[in-house]
């Protein structure tokens, strides 16, 4: 049965936040991405399928009609929807394992590597700021390469999750405690602050201490999803 | 003194490889990419500004001219061109200090992210295999940071750089002994594969042992600059 012009704006219009939000639902489309996230059994609301691919689907449609809704100037033969959810952070939940916590990381590949980093290193939650790059814009999806699946991750503003954190607090920066000085920390907080404007104003007043990268030359930053992944490199070799 | 169109056309001919070739020239468009090579004196051949641009120029341009050889649909008010300059690695160059060795890392934004961390890293040297992102291609320029005018970078088959290497060679891999065991080395090649690939099998052959860094969650694999840093800086730590 073709799809109705509705089913095609409808799906279309998912690329913009707005429409999103309004409606709850995200979109990814590519079969990687579609791949990765069946491997990781996320759970999809619809996956929209060309004879082309040959995974899993719940409506069948033709590769003009794929080119009516695709997201990308070259269609691709899977456009998979799932649903947006928001869990609340449970009270206390800070307090136990590692969090890493993005400060106003506002470019979505940034996001997506960073989301990978947090898997890679057993993170057990992710925050985001509200100025962050969108969890569900698919440019953060893809860039995950299927982590987006496998990580807890938590919208809100940071100052109102630290208020009663009871565990150090890490703040990357390029002035702080060299990291490889580190002492053990099981439970901690990292946040990482976006590369040009560094941790901001209203969650510095959270940050217990300020931890850097140890630098031997002359580039003046490091790109902030590496700083993430030595600060966690470097936590994990302690508390183990 | 108006541009000639065979002066615009020639301008605008640089965004292509074959172009820079045949010229032995690059080009870098925008504020803060000039900016940072003229921070770090690198030396520029020629600096085309509009009014707009308030430092250093060759050659007064208006907006208009500027737009018809500009790179960016967006003109920036600063156009320089440099000197593609090719110096051969001295005989045994690589016995001494740290190499970073890029193979077959095609992105160019993860090129130019791995000379800004051989930069931070202070990398004595930094190697790219043939297949790599162009070197003077300006997406590795810009993503740089600055760190293009300090690395000594050079492009050539990397098999031919290693025939006679003697300081030992890590290649990154998933398997591998843990970066965290890794004994003092202050002179050593890393070979960072792509992310796709892995190490090539013209490589293999040279690399004396091969290095992983710990995963402690479900991430298949970390992003090539990320798995850089990682080991930079954990043989940083160890070689001080």
């Amino acid at each position: 049965m073709p799809l109705t012009k509705a089913e095609i704006t409808r799906l279309r219009s998912l690329q913009e936040k707005k429409h999103r939000e309004a409606a709850g639902l995200f979109v990814v489309e590519g079969e990687k991405v579609v791949g990765e996230l069946l491997g990781a059994k996320f759970p999809l609301v619809d996956i929209y399928a060309t004879p082309a691919w040959t995974g899993a689907r719940t409506v069948d449609v033709t590769a003009d009609e794929m080119a009516r809704f695709s997201h990308y100037p070259t269609p691709a033969s899977v456009l998979a929807v799932g649903k947006i959810t928001r869990p609340p952070l449970a009270a206390g939940a800070l307090d136990r394992g590692l969090t890493l916590a993005l400060d106003g990381i506002q470019d979505p590949g940034n996001v997506g590597t960073l989301l990978r980093i947090a898997d890679w290193f057993a993170c057990d939650r992710v925050l985001l700021s509200p100025d962050c790059a969108d969890l569900f814009s698919q440019k953060v999806v893809n860039a995950s390469m299927g982590s987006f699946a496998r990580v807890d991750a938590h919208t809100l503003p940071l100052a109102t999750a630290f208020a009663s954190v009871k565990v150090p607090v890490l703040g990357c920066d390029l002035q702080g405690d060299a990291v490889h000085a580190l002492t053990p920390l099981r439970d901690a907080v990292i946040v990482i602050g976006s590369e040009g404007r560094g941790i901001s104003d209203a969650v510095r007043p959270f940050v217990t201490y300020y931890i850097t990268i140890p630098k031997y030359g002359g580039a003046e930053s490091l790109n902030a999803a590496v700083a993430a992944a030595i600060v966690c490199d470097n936590l994990r070799r302690v508390s183990k």
